[in-house]
């Protein structure tokens, strides 16, 4: 079987009984019941995703997984595709948003090439991973993204990197990306998986201005349209549309929501780029969703709208529209926040305070 | 001139040109312009309200405030006013919601005795400060809260606790309460400034029937018809509806907000209880909330409905409501997570990543 396969069989259910079990103890804190409203929610769903009653946290850790775009030739993008590359050393020299982020909060970080255009492998950048699926995805204007192969290639290594992080200790992890071009990718994913029209999802990215975000629009509606019978009412949708209009990093995320799932561990989605990621894992398994925590509303495109529509709540909204993972720390520590007061603070009997009179 | 009266003499404007110079900052940063959303707008207005555009940190604190509230007696509660003291005891000892979040963030934490019915301060607890205005407000359906004297002394309370805070370097200041009963004194206070109708306003509190919250809306509506010609159309409106309807802890985190805004510290208001402190704090100095941020959304009564009125933004909305200035903890720590991005990211120029095309 292969590795896809098999973490995909390797998925269980959600344990309701640690999150029945989370939630009597939440119910004995010194707190009025149900006080701490949405944290409570989060603390019961990261019991169950863990299978463990005590909720314990070890370790938080974030992905960020860097690639390059074909369909950048169709000036899709505010900023150069040479600034992927650059922000790959810029992530690996620690100047990235995220990078501020996970040392703050103590989070690994992870960084890896899974595909930009310059190949930098050769004088390997500090801290980062390489693990290039190709040079950048082909232009899906004209034809499929990537082969068959390669799809699977980039969705295994996700599964592997998740895997890793797994194995050094992680209770947690976020996912996040950077490529130029990649909010095509994912408007083009999103579209096709929810059937909202591409006019409703497109964002402006990086900074398009009113004319950029119009000819985003036709760029994703002709794709839609010279793709769609190639992953339409397929049983393998999910491989099918990462081949037509993926990109390498948006098919190691889908990996890594898959392999998250497979190992007990909860997976932070960041924003718009990475829910399209977990909208296409949610194509191999159909109760993906549950296993994850969508971070927060990006301001990108239909990203709300989209989320309305997979009916997912998500924990913050500061119209955040970065990527790279920034959405997905801040809301981690949220999640650790709330794991911090289900384990420390006191219990009605145990600090001598009265219970509800009516 | 009296502290209260010098404090408000000594609130200066925003500093606009400090706000523009993190601006300017902001967006020599390796990221697309804005693409931090909500965090940006925040780092500008620290900055404005600090008059520093290098937005320096050192360090956090929070201010909590523990008083009874004579309507107690109304039966508005479901828990017993006992549990006032006894959760004084919980924060004295570190087992409060608060206390969990202030360890985790580093933030000093400070308790305030400012009129708990059960006077401890003969055998003080650990780490409580005593300024005890009385023991416990009046039930205001029978008469006015408090005294003007104890309004003011309140007041000032909260003041004199800012400046200690201050002097030991805080540059930013939360604010949060625990008091039986203080939601139905915080709805009547916000009724009354707000003018929104009692049954839009007045909410479960620590968890009452739907019974209860009849009971409890008419005990705010009483109060406000028995009230409204002591502080309707009066010059000093702010004393005059602490007086009819306030409790101490709230007009103390009043007393903090307006020193707060003396001292250039931004203050950051918990939910509905601290809403309605910055609310009052507003008769005193129109352009208060300037000075403030509204840490989150609560899922207490209409709490959503009094932002919307006050036209202001919270930073979270995680259906809280819990008080102890534990939404205001959370908030804190994304303001600071937004300054350390702003400290922290590499510049375009710096990093060599190359700017927007288009």
């Amino acid at each position: 079987m292969s590795l896809l396969n098999q973490t995909i069989a390797a998925i269980r259910p959600l344990d309701n009984e640690a999150a029945w079990a989370a939630d009597a103890r939440l119910n004995s804190l010194t707190k009025p019941p149900g006080s701490l409203g949405h944290l409570e929610e989060i603390v019961r769903r990261y019991a169950s995703i863990r299978r463990d009653s005590s909720a314990s946290f070890t370790r938080g850790a974030i992905a960020v997984f860097v690639a390059d775009h074909g369909v950048a030739d169709e000036n899709v993008s505010a900023f150069p595709q040479a600034v992927t590359v650059e922000m790959l050393r810029n992530l690996s020299n620690g100047g990235a948003a995220i990078c501020v982020l996970a040392r703050r909060f103590g989070y690994a970080l992870k960084i890896i090439d899974v595909g930009v255009r310059t190949d930098t492998s050769a004088t390997p950048l500090r801290d980062v991973s390489y693990r290039r699926i190709g040079a950048g995805t082909q232009n899906f204007t004209s034809g499929p993204a990537m082969t068959h192969a390669q799809a699977t290639r980039a969705l295994e290594t996700g599964i592997e990197v998740a895997r890793e992080l797994a194995g050094s200790g992680a209770s947690l992890i976020g996912i996040g990306e950077m490529g130029i071009a990649n909010s095509t990718s994912a408007a083009a994913l999103l579209s096709a998986i929810t059937e909202i029209a591409p006019d409703q999802i497109v964002g402006r990215g990086t900074g398009l201005d009113d004319a950029g975000i119009r000819h985003k629009i036709e760029v994703v509606a002709h794709a839609l349209e010279i793709h769609r019978d190639t992953f339409e009412s397929r049983d393998d949708a999910g491989l099918a549309i990462l081949v037509a209009l993926g990109g390498f990093e948006i098919a190691a995320m889908a990996g890594v929501c898959l392999a998250g799932a497979s190992l007990d561990i909860p997976v932070v989605v960041d924003g718009f780029i990475a829910t399209a990621a977990a909208a296409v894992a949610l194509q191999f398994y159909p109760r993906q969703f549950e296993h994850l925590f969508f971070s927060h509303r990006s301001s990108e495109g239909g990203h709300a709208l989209v989320l309305d529509h997979l009916k997912v709540r998500p924990i913050l909204d500061l119209d955040l529209r970065l990527g790279e993972g920034t959405g997905a720390a801040l809301a981690m520590n949220l999640i650790e926040s709330a794991l911090d007061l289900f384990h420390h603070m006191a219990t009605f009997a145990g600090a001598g305070v009265s219970d509800k009179i009516r």
